[in-house]
């Protein structure tokens, strides 16, 4: 690729935010009632106009919502894979698993034309990570571009841009089912509380990738550049009693809020109840992320593990409707200006 | 009160150590399960001895545990009052209330001789609150000198004595069963989650109380001194929507994690979800604790907030063998020095 290469792309013309996929993430749950608010306000008081973007707010798991808990049945976030989407419904399906038809019928079907264009899904965190973009692909210049817009504006929270390095067909979550798609994750914030500060992370986030996403849509070459991309490696869990499977060590005080800082082989990593430090043993330095994430501790995750490189992104524009009508014939979508 | 006075006091032969009451607060669960086996490996190594002091483990709430939920059905720390615990206990009845009797039956019977001489019960909470002792009495001078003992120790969280004003017949929670009995509440940690910081001042906050404990029983004459009490004076709620009751607003970002720093008419008590300040409109500066408790949205608590006075406690020993008899026959338990 070369620097000067403009990589035309087709129009961001559906958004989706999320809120509440996980009903005690408290951020987005206020955040798309706040935005809905909004929307049946300016909906009273203006005329219906033509907007260079339009905004499906979701939120997705009304039920656990209701009820402050992570989900009712089973994960929704883990519910969009193709072989769960396009599979049989019985009737004692969990809930999640309906929700998730639900939610592939209203913003999808997952990989169709007809898919919203990008899904930005809010999530919240226990652990220290700042505002984190969580996406499926490291070559997403949509998804990157508007992380590097995102860094790029005024904010005093941390921004990083993490890859999950899962093979399209077995993407999971709920952004997967849009045609570019991230998880949004802010915290540290316990489940089940409203911090104003993550709230107001949260709000400038979503107002700024909506700030780009018309910025795109009307047309000017955005500029490429260099991002840090984290790509996750691997996961740790909690060393556990063999006969209870109960966790006997938590992460070591000296770890712990320490999230994206290098950690070196034979840093502290666990303190045991009774006080013995346990060691990292890995052979490679990598980012810690996620360290202590209340819901993965029934997942068997104590803290995820990353490795860091800088990804040129290209310079990009909007395709034109000629050039938009040409690329979903089958040319290309590259120019050079 | 003359304060060369020494007031004689029954000894503290049993005490519990109770965790798991909410089951998802976790430094006490896993303290207890550790205490466990800490005993359980005592025991097996040594012969059977006297103790100076007999100490009762208890995971107060094991089905909360095993789900690591606040309660299954009914908020267990709720359930310890003369009239729940005395009244019949029909087919339907709550998991909760059936265990708040049996522990009942194991700690006490609440307000009876048989009754433990003192019950710790392990809590934590999502306000940065530090170690707090929560009591029934500002004049239970176990309590008080307990709390004393633990602020002269070396421990780098702050520490507070907290006082709810409710009479003793309505007195709720698991630690009134006891003779004596406190909460000993450690924050900031979300619930679900186990932080070693946390862990370790509550590992602290117990060993030291158990020393004291043991030094009191010792016959020594601790001396008395002032304690700073925090009393309970009112709860606030979140603001919310007249139609939905959802909270609209979150703590201001200016009060969050400001536990126990006073709080005067006009600072900012709230930031709405729209970014409107509101105000404390009260006419007294309060101390404010409990700033945004996970737990407390479901009771309509964002924060209480508190009258600080200094109160003068006695020195005190514990009572002769033939005090404690002559006390229990009805004489005195003050004597001059």
């Amino acid at each position: 690729m070369e620097v000067d290469k403009v990589v035309c792309l087709p129009r961001l013309s559906r958004v989706a935010v999320c809120g509440g996929t996980h009903g005690n993430e408290l951020s987005g749950v206020y955040l798309v009632r706040e935005l809905l608010k909004e929307e049946k306000k300016a909906m009273e008081e203006e005329e219906e106009e033509e907007k260079p973007v339009s905004v499906v707010l979701v939120l997705s798991n009304p039920w656990a919502i209701q009820q402050c808990r992570r989900y009712v049945k089973t994960d929704l976030n883990r519910c969009f894979t193709h072989a769960s989407l396009n599979g049989p419904l019985s009737d004692s399906a969990p809930y999640e698993l309906i929700r998730s038809k639900e939610l592939n019928t209203l913003l999808g079907p997952k990989g169709s034309p007809e898919a919203v264009d990008l899904v930005c899904d809010l999530h919240n965190t226990t652990a220290n990570m700042g505002l984190c973009l969580i996406a499926y692909s490291d070559c997403d210049w949509i998804c990157l571009h508007t992380f590097k817009h995102l860094q790029a504006s005024t904010s005093n929270i941390p921004m990083r841009y993490i890859h999950f390095d899962v093979p399209k067909e077995e993407s999971y979550s709920l952004d997967s089912v849009g045609k570019h798609g991230f998880a949004m994750e802010i915290g540290p914030q316990p489940h089940g509380v409203v911090r104003s500060n993550i709230y107001t992370a949260m709000k400038f986030g979503v107002q700024h990738m909506l700030d780009w996403v018309r910025f795109f849509n009307s047309g000017t070459i955005i500029e490429g550049g260099f991002v840090d991309v984290f790509t996750m490696v691997k996961h740790i869990d909690y060393p556990r009693d063999s006969e209870t499977h109960n966790i006997i060590a938590a992460i070591h005080p000296q770890l712990q809020d320490r999230d994206f800082c290098l950690l070196h082989p034979e840093d502290p990593l666990f303190q045991t109840f009774s006080g013995e430090t346990l060691r990292y043993k890995g052979k490679e330095p990598l980012y810690p992320f996620f360290i202590n994430e209340c819901a993965y501790y029934e997942k068997g995750i104590a803290l995820s593990l990353a490795r860091k490189r800088r990804v040129m992104i290209p310079a990009i524009r909007v395709q034109t409707e000629q050039e938009q009508q040409a690329s979903e014939q089958g040319f290309g979508s590259e120019e050079e200006e």
